[in-house]
């Protein structure tokens, strides 16, 4: 017997149908002897209809209004979910955040959850209860519904399986796990049984839309095993309620992956900006002169790279911004001109950052290398360079994205089995 | 300065440029000086449409999980209006049944209020704020959410001004107020200034469907001066902000009606079905025996008239049913005609109740002698007759149903100024 949670998102709950199939997946589970809390999202659209209104009502309203009109599709959800589940004689009940509690700060539209009390409803296990928990929203400091902002229900499913202590938290969602790359790119994409929660944090951020990072970040601090897996599959297909080892991707501690590859995947993400700015005064405070205003105009600098100029006493600073940024971001640039002191401003938009992620390059030399003479034989021009521990990211020209994805999925072997 | 409570329907909050109107009617009473809580019903529609999503997912159903999905439609409604109301620089926030809290009993679908602390709201009215509250729900014993079923809206309303104290509830709506009879039957239908509690529960139990019963039922009991006015009218004409006689029709004490007329309405209700029981035993328990099996199959039973035969052995018994129910009541009848003993049943459907209100009735004689003379002199047949201090109900022939509310309408001289 395993504790599980199931999360499942907007596109797996869209109407009663599906909702009845996700019924199914959990069925399939309680019946298999486990102890199961389901975590669930608004049905798809739902969501967007009811932002729309608050939009309407006002374009700048109180978030807490905002989290008391939105919360409600994750409730009716919820709800329906219990419904389903009873006439399919599963014990079961609906559970909105205010009631576990789910308890929050007080960010409202953009909570953070703060505790979880999960002996309630390890209590409810106890008694054969299922939980069909309201996702994506919590009970503040103020006695009020606060939301965890977009993608949110991936968080509260992690949090709650951290809370019950869950052997494993399954994340169903409309694609049936992580791959090596975007298989719309590479054909060849391999889905990985494992990886581990550094990695797909990396993954996440840098543009597969699998998991939300906030998610990723609280599986990984809680070391929660958390699989993504395919709501669309037929529940009782074979292996579906295998519970050590269900089709999907499992995000778990390296560890406990034990064949490490030394590269995982491949993630890009389209429509960076490049900015240089020329012959910036190389003293101390100019890094902070000049992100600082940017920092503040809530513009999100990605990749920065610093190069010393033939004298020391100037250097080139180069750094990414979302394209949809690029101009408020000169703007903000060109108002500090005098202040930070550079010769020019240079940019460029449309451009696309690629990223090759592994844990094993921590212990593999020559890893960069690799990729870098890979783009260069294909003649793709490299604008800039970051690296991390786990990653080496590269910025390129847009044209050439879903070339430089095929040839490092390539070039580190991920296309074979 | 006075403290109202407001309530708007969901045809009055159907879209947001309707609650911004709803707005302008808030605004209007708070600008003059007064203290306001707004309780609101889900938006036209939307009841229904979360209604049909719970019968989707089962047919048997869970009422604590219907309550869960139900009640989000008014969450809604609430949030969006306080949203408009900040929007037009009005201090205001929403709350929830669950917040206040409203208590209710266990009874979830169809709860009744318990309990309520006004002081919470009370202390917010002191510190100027407008408290947008979700109607038709509240908090069961059970911690969970529970719906007062359909039209709960009013109820709440009417409980909120109860446990604040307020001067007045306005129920705004649809029609501008409680009219003499159905003025799409007599187009010279008056509307009535002030009618008395008592006599707006015969007129909304039989079918002037302008407000709850029970809502009525409570605003007698704590003695609440209950508005009915339109929400589509323009909320800054003039005398609409009137503290005293704004337009539409009060519900009172009658002791505040000073000039009582003895007749105040005529109402009717249609499809009344007429059972007779012919030479029924006349021996005790024997209405037991009828009437008991009938309740059982949830047959709501109305107009009764036993009639002695000659020999007073046998008795006849006419009562009515909705014409929904007759089959299932003959049906139950004919199972019970051995243990009752009587010769025969006859039935007839399509009839109509048509009914006198006035409490000026009670120290009037021949009130009911002038009906049966103004419907014999038109030709009407008199099926059945019932009273009570306030009232006279007639059944008569479904055809007749429009000529007799318009000559009963005229004999009191209801449609005279």
């Amino acid at each position: 017997m395993a504790r599980i949670v199931m999360k499942f998102g907007g596109t797996s709950v869209a109407d009663i149908d599906r909702i009845r199939n996700v019924a199914r997946h959990v069925k399939r589970e309680v019946e298999a002897g486990h102890e199961v809390a389901v975590v669930v999202s608004a049905m798809a659209g739902k969501t967007n209809e009811l932002v729309a209104w608050t939009r309407a009502a006002s374009p700048m309203h109180d978030a807490r209004e905002y989290d008391a009109v939105v919360a409600s599709g994750e409730q009716v959800t919820a709800g329906l979910l219990a419904i389903v589940l009873q006439s399919m004689g599963i014990h079961a009940r609906s559970w909105q955040g205010w009631q576990i509690p789910i308890r929050t700060d007080n960010a409202h539209g953009a909570a953070r959850i703060t505790e979880i009390d999960g002996s309630f409803l390890i209590k409810r296990f106890g008694e054969g209860q299922v939980a069909v928990i309201a996702g994506f929203q919590g009970l503040g400091p103020d006695n009020r519904i606060a939301t965890l902002g977009r993608g949110g229900s991936d968080t509260s499913a992690v949090a709650i399986a951290a809370a019950v202590k869950a052997d494993r938290c399954d994340i169903y969602t409309d694609v049936d796990g992580v791959y090596t790359t975007d298989p719309r790119v590479e054909p060849k994409a391999r889905r990985l049984a494992k990886i581990s929660f550094e990695e797909m944090l990396e993954m996440a951020s840098l543009g597969a839309k699998v998991l939300q990072v906030r998610s990723v970040e609280l599986a990984m601090v809680h070391r929660v095993r958390t699989f993504v897996r395919s709501s669309f599959e037929d529940p009782d297909a074979p292996g579906m309620g295998d519970p050590i080892n269900p089709p999907g991707t499992l995000i778990c501690d390296e560890e406990e992956i034990v064949e490490q590859q030394v590269v995982t995947g491949i993630a890009y993400a389209k429509d960076e900006a490049q900015i240089s700015l020329r012959r910036v005064a190389d003293r101390p405070g100019v890094s902070a002169a000049i992100f600082g205003p940017l920092a503040e105009a809530h513009i999100n600098v990605d990749m920065i790279v610093q190069n010393v100029s033939e004298d020391g006493s100037k250097t080139d600073m180069t750094f990414t911004v979302p394209t949809g940024d690029l101009d408020k971001a000169v703007a903000v640039l060109e108002k500090v001109k005098p202040e930070v002191g550079f010769d020019a401003i240079q940019s460029e938009a449309g451009l696309v950052k690629v990223s090759v992620i592994g844990i094993g390059m921590r212990s593999h030399a020559g890893v960069a290398a690799t990729a870098f003479k890979a783009l260069a034989e294909k003649g793709i021009n490299i604008r800039a360079i970051t690296t991390s521990e786990i990653k080496i990211s590269i910025l390129i020209d847009g044209p050439y994205a879903e070339l430089a994805v095929r040839t490092l999925h390539s070039v580190y072997g991920l296309d074979k089995h």
